[in-house]
């Protein structure tokens, strides 16, 4: 590679490639961002936006001006559909347009997971899932509309089904999604509607463990599952989703008519598995090397929930804290490769801790020894997510937002926008 | 109606329909308002979520949480499809299930106004306006993922087209538009792309008259076409649009190529005309007596876009003052009946002045004899605008984002947001 300057294309814009771009800020190397959308989107607070806590501008930031002042950096929105490991050249779908080949030196891979529903991809349609900015604005748009149709509803039957929300996982996600929802119910469409008790909403939280959040302490699920009866959120566990339609679901055995079906259970991890030729594990993630590099080519990273690695016998889990520091352990290994230096030792993940929300003044934390919950956790996350949020514009917004909300009950983003037809 | 609260229906949440129903907020009658949408839009700012400026939620307010407070009042979401004159019944279209009839006392028909393409509605698919917010983020999405598509394009031709805007109509829409397109180009865009400069985009503003903002003083309209011209943007005088399709539009005998056509200009009332019985003017607005109710039904008030009355041998324009004016006589009107008051003297119009905004620093005001136009109008506008906008959280959350658009150069909500493949 000597007299070019080396090329590192980055696939996918979440936590782990915006790490990996940001660790390469300085090093020399060209920088080449591909992300089907054109923004950053801070996942863990998604369930806000569908709740309609905080707009959509309040957790996504866009990709290029997040890379604006790194210039060795550039953004391309497209779709990449495929590698071509023999050339190293990635196969972009951009749009109505030929598709186009991009050369790379190194590759970053952090394509992320969608949703996975076990087989039944029948259940997509008519259960939702939480992934995306359009996934929280349609689910936004679902929920205030079902509210809005019971109002005008004669009939008691078809009533009570647009008021009744199944969600079906109890990981963080379930939990914190069923709690905003019930908050949402009680509190802040209180006194809006004069035929329907928005407070009479059925709020069904369904998951097949034998408790919530089940990658917590137990004790921290006792707390969890109390603080949910508190908010009157129906919690069934050990009972399997067996069937979903337009009508509703059936939960065990029994048939629960709802208008509303929210999938927060299972996640697949994206196509790389594929384009690199198939080494991956049974949930088709790829498997990498120590280096976080996949077998036979060091030139490719694989980072985040597409990637599959162990850590003292156990898989690491797909969250955002693993998908950062693997983004960064990928952009300092280019940097040092291309500037001579010997590698880093093998990556290491280091778990930070973990932390749900449930409804108000309420959220479970768990860091190394430390298990806490109650209204102490939950200051604790709001100060986490407030600094994490990527852009400072974003981190004021939100806080303004939470206190605003909090105060007054008021939500920030509580519309219906409909499509336009010929879109 | 002895015994009986009466029902007074008000259809359309705009200006003009929450107007009429706040002036009932004391009323001995029960207050039922049916829009399509759930929430109030604060129309006069569209162009700047279709220029990324603002987002969704910072013009917009839920209706139900406009109207919580007013006891007698409840809202309804709904498409109204026609009346029922004789038997007095409201025909509403809610969804999926069967269309409902909603009995009134009073109609209040606020129903507003669309785009109109002047017996081209072919043009509709390929030149979107800006009537709601569906529309406005339709705009924003396709903005910027022009010059997205622009960036990864190849071809200078297609380039060119995707990085060229055309903008059909001169009026205040049309004139804030393209300056805001101009402003996003030449400032907010600068730094985020590496291989086209989004200064070069070409701002194309069309229209059949002799000046821009043809309803303003001639003095203004001369400071406006100077403004424009700074900023860069291509003013085309006395040029009619003959064609617009895919690929762009001919303008005169020009074929220009733009991926980016957006109609700013006439507009068409509701079909309110239509269920009345037709007593239309030439533009098809329903003809009114002085008292706004309709000829031989003192029970039905018709107000604002799609409403036409004449003032001084003149027809009022269809701007948000007449309509909020006649929302509040409407409202008055039926208090005063109900309460067996006589009846208000004919309804005027008093015309507080017109305001434009030409990009940043600079707005024109025509109030009465006073003509003004640079900076301190632009003042005066963003007073007025953060003054009307419908809620207070609104307003400080409004006024922190111009400032911060203002200092930063940033804006708040630039963000493609896809639409999900099943919705």
């Amino acid at each position: 590679m000597t007299g070019k300057i080396p090329l590192v294309v980055v696939v996918g814009g979440g936590f782990g490639g915006l790490a990996a771009a940001k660790a390469l800020r300085r090093a020399p190397v060209n920088v080449l961002l591909i992300d089907r959308s054109n923004h950053h989107v801070f996942q863990p607070l998604l369930y806000q936006v569908a709740t309609s806590v905080l707009a959509p501008g309040q957790i996504a930031s866009p990709l290029r001006g997040l890379l604006a002042d790194q210039e060795n950096t550039s953004v391309m929105l497209g779709n990449v559909t495929g590698i071509d490991l023999a050339t190293r050249h990635a196969i972009v779908d951009a749009g109505d347009r030929e598709e186009l080949r991009v050369g790379y030196d190194y590759l970053v891979l952090a394509t992320g997971a969608t949703h996975s529903y076990f087989g039944h991809d029948e259940f997509a349609h008519f259960a939702p899932g939480l992934k995306s900015l359009a996934d929280a604005e349609f689910l936004r748009n679902h929920i205030l509309t079902s509210f809005e149709n019971a109002e005008t509803e004669e009939d008691p039957e078809r009533r009570k089904a647009l008021m009744t929300f199944v969600l079906v996982g109890a990981g963080p996600t379930g939990v914190e999604m069923a709690s905003a929802i019930a908050v949402m119910a009680r509190t802040t469409l209180m006194n809006n509607f004069r035929r329907i008790n928005p407070q009479s909403a059925h709020i069904i939280l369904v998951d097949m463990g034998k408790r919530p959040l089940g990658t917590f302490a137990e004790s921290l699920s006792d707390a969890v599952r109390l603080r949910l009866s508190e908010l009157g959120v129906d919690l069934r566990l050990e009972k399997a989703v067996q069937a979903i339609d337009a009508e509703g679901a059936v939960v065990g055995d029994e048939r629960i008519l709802s208008k509303t079906v929210i999938w927060t259970a299972g996640v697949a991890p994206s196509p790389a598995g594929k384009w690199l030729g198939g080494n991956v594990d049974r949930a088709g993630r790829v498997r990498i090397r120590q280096d976080l590099t996949v077998q036979d080519h060091p030139e490719i990273f694989v980072i985040g929930d597409t990637a599959s690695l162990d850590q003292d016998g156990r898989p690491l889990p797909g969250v955002a804290q693993v998908a950062m520091q693997q983004g960064g352990y990928a952009g300092k290994s280019i940097f040092r490769n291309v500037t001579g230096k010997p590698p880093l030792p093998s990556f290491r993940y280091f778990d930070k801790g973990n932390l749900a929300v449930v409804g108000k003044n309420f959220a479970v934390l768990q860091s190394g020894r430390v298990k806490m919950s109650g209204f102490f956790a939950w200051l604790i996350w709001g100060l986490i997510h407030i600094q994490f949020l990527a852009e400072s514009s974003l981190r004021f917004s939100v806080f303004f937002q939470w206190v605003w909300t909090y105060l007054s009950g008021r939500r920030g983003d509580r519309l219906i926008i409909q499509r336009r037809e010929n879109e």
